[in-house]
């Protein structure tokens, strides 16, 4: 019953990925990236010193998962790009995950610049993840240029909404042929299991763990969902119908 | 990190239980034990003969579960109270699920009938779980007559739909002090997550799992998103925010 | 395109009706009643003293409209009926809004209570409408002993939470041969439109309107509401559908 | 009370907007019309020859409202700016309903082409206002070239799912300065009275109306929705609260 995810040339049984930011030590980091069974951690690029010694990407090193830099903070493709060039120079990875922001408050991505960057990182050899909206027309483009995989958003990053439009997840799920993986607006776990159950290849969460209340026992949480999510659709739920069917049918009763 | 879910006097470590309207062989029954982790298993009494050999009981019995004996297809609290007197001689527990069907299309209880059937079983010493609606004044009563948990309903009997209203589930569990356990309408792992986020003590699923495309695979999804939404109901999870939080603030990024 | 609701063997052409909870001045009612163009008031009868002049009463009998007495603030069968036949007595008239709650924060119906004073008013020969859950058993209960219509709720009594769960009303508009009147929870113009679309025959609202910032002008926000949402039922809606269908086709294009 | 609507230089009483796909007879088209109240009426350029007689065209100037050119079935920008050139020479006005479709079967803009088609019909001198995603980031990138207002969907075209993510088109009202059209996906009035309620300055639907059973009543009751929507959010609604708060307090009841 072995289910792995291949992405980027690299195999995954775990299909939950883990974003760092939020965290409030190395400590919980490493019970959190232990609890979650995770084996791909992001970390943003513009907020670590890769020389540093004791820096968040030693704890991620320590625990033994793969390093998914990515580029959040910029707001433009140039930004972005240089970016994921240093990134790429100081942990040698091709790996990046490509975000370009489009407005301050609300951390949505700039589709435009999104897709100006990924184009050129795709040329430049690298393996492309985007941050994206749910827009299965994009999430076409970012695979016809070379992507990776897709990041569509499920709400907004932080807000913790759970699938504000599962309809489009799933659009981009049927459109594109890569990987896709639900990043930002998870809140709980059956909003994780909820995505798996449409299909989506993994999840990516951050905030929902690293700022509840308990972020150990909130990763284990958001463990055991993308695993439930997953066999959920594998396993090919009733379809849901207003008119009931009896579990236990009201023909050929035993007598009173 | 134990967290048992007492309930009749009895402990269970797996707050999934099962019934097993809808399943189409003993083996698959088996199976769906087995992968669910469940410790309880409910059976319609007037399905079964309790005297001949090879019936679902023994099914349940060399699982090792404890049985939950329930008054399935009775529309009267006449029916009922008999049903479970039959069913406490044959299979010797206290224990009954009371149902009490009020319209034969949608099997909602008859919360009248289902009063008076729970008053007197908890007068003849009965431990008495009734399948009720989502009415937490009702639950109160149920509660008040001595019932030792209320089983809310999600949405109609195998209608697979989910939380119809997991307000009103929300309020059964401020409301009373005995576990609520909610049972009917669960579609799906996600759902049963949700219900379990609600601070719900436990849930119950039947069609979900014994009419999936495949259960054994189905019950492991519950399983897991039971444990994952009693946890993320422990761990506290963020608030739902419409103005986003950057898991990776904007302040104090490196210079590009 | 006359479209009458009978009701109690009143005829009324206005399908929204009005509780008085709330309200600030006997100005703001009188502009309220007239703005949404509602026939019928609802009013506590704990609440008023019918002998008064200058009461709310007056205000409503100068609207010329159906006053319609409510129980609210009754706990009981008995402290119901009691108010039913002081508020027969005070106004002759047959109509009673028979309310009889079971939980002082949340307001919410005892069905039990509710049920068996439904059924000796209507033995004393009032038209009862009870406030009740939306649970279709009951309600098919309550229209047995001869109530003149029910009166589901949508959501607790001043929540705004709207229709928690449509399907349930759908269920009782099915399951019964007397009016349905959406009854509590309401929030806001879109609720009362998506209520009528379920085919139920009219919408009261209190607090929506007599709490909103400019009473007046939501109560005119639920009279078109309503009327919206009575004529999109009647219109027959196009079904909801996740593979678009184009408004203006592909096929047959003028060349470019 | 007056609330007019100001867009593109034009001044509507009327907020809700007309689309001809899917109407059956120039008859059915003429009363719809009337009875939505309707001051703008899109046709798609594409699919009418402006020289015949007798074709859309002539019933829509017969009812005197404005016609909106729309170049639906587009799939570049190239094609787009063409055929809004055509419909300025052809029926002599600047405004132009622009869609650049990004996939056959779900009819979903490509924000890339439309962008670039936006920037040149403004440079152009028309008057653009571009049916879009739900973006607001790329709502600012439209309005920042200089679009007249921006169209986001609710939902696919024809699909009538309704408002799938009222959060984004919220977020969108905050975000520009240009009128905020809601465009395609509305099934039925409460949706088109919901997405009005957000502070969208108008609706316009198409099949919601063309298809229902009898468009001509759905039309009215789009009309009364969008009146109502309107009025609802101008009235400032009541916060929905999970714990309610009784219309009628039940402190001073009278004594029983």
């Amino acid at each position: 019953m072995t289910d792995p995810l291949k992405l980027a040339g690299l195999t995954f049984t775990s299909r939950l990925f883990l974003g760092t930011g939020g965290i409030d030590s190395h400590v919980t980091l490493t019970e959190v990236i232990a609890t979650s069974g995770t084996q791909l951690v992001t970390v943003a690029m513009r907020r670590v010193d890769p020389q540093a010694t004791g820096s968040i990407l030693d704890v991620i090193d320590a625990a033994g998962v793969t390093v998914l830099p990515n580029t959040a903070g910029c707001f433009t493709a140039e930004q972005a790009v240089r970016t994921a060039h240093l990134a790429r120079e100081a942990l040698d990875t091709p790996l990046i995950k490509l975000e370009v922001i489009g407005d301050e408050d609300t951390l949505l991505p700039d589709v435009v610049e999104l897709l100006a960057a990924a184009t050129r990182l795709v040329d430049d050899g690298f393996a492309v993840l985007p941050y994206t909206t749910d827009d299965s027309v994009l999430a076409a483009r970012l695979a016809d240029v070379g992507c990776a995989a897709v990041m569509p958003l499920a709400a907004p990053i932080g807000s913790g909404l759970g699938l504000q439009n599962p309809h489009n997840l799933a659009l981009i799920r049927q459109t594109v042929d890569i990987p896709v993986i639900c990043d930002a607006g998870i809140g709980t776990a059956s909003d994780a299991a909820a995505a798996m159950e449409l299909g989506i290849d993994a999840v990516l969460v951050a905030s929902a763990v690293t700022r509840a209340d308990r972020p150990p026992l909130m990763a284990a949480a958001m463990r055991d969902a993308v695993t439930a999510g997953r066999a959920a659709y594998r396993a090919g739920r009733i379809p849901a119908r207003h008119h009931a069917v009896a579990s236990s049918p009201t023909t050929g009763l035993a007598a009173l």
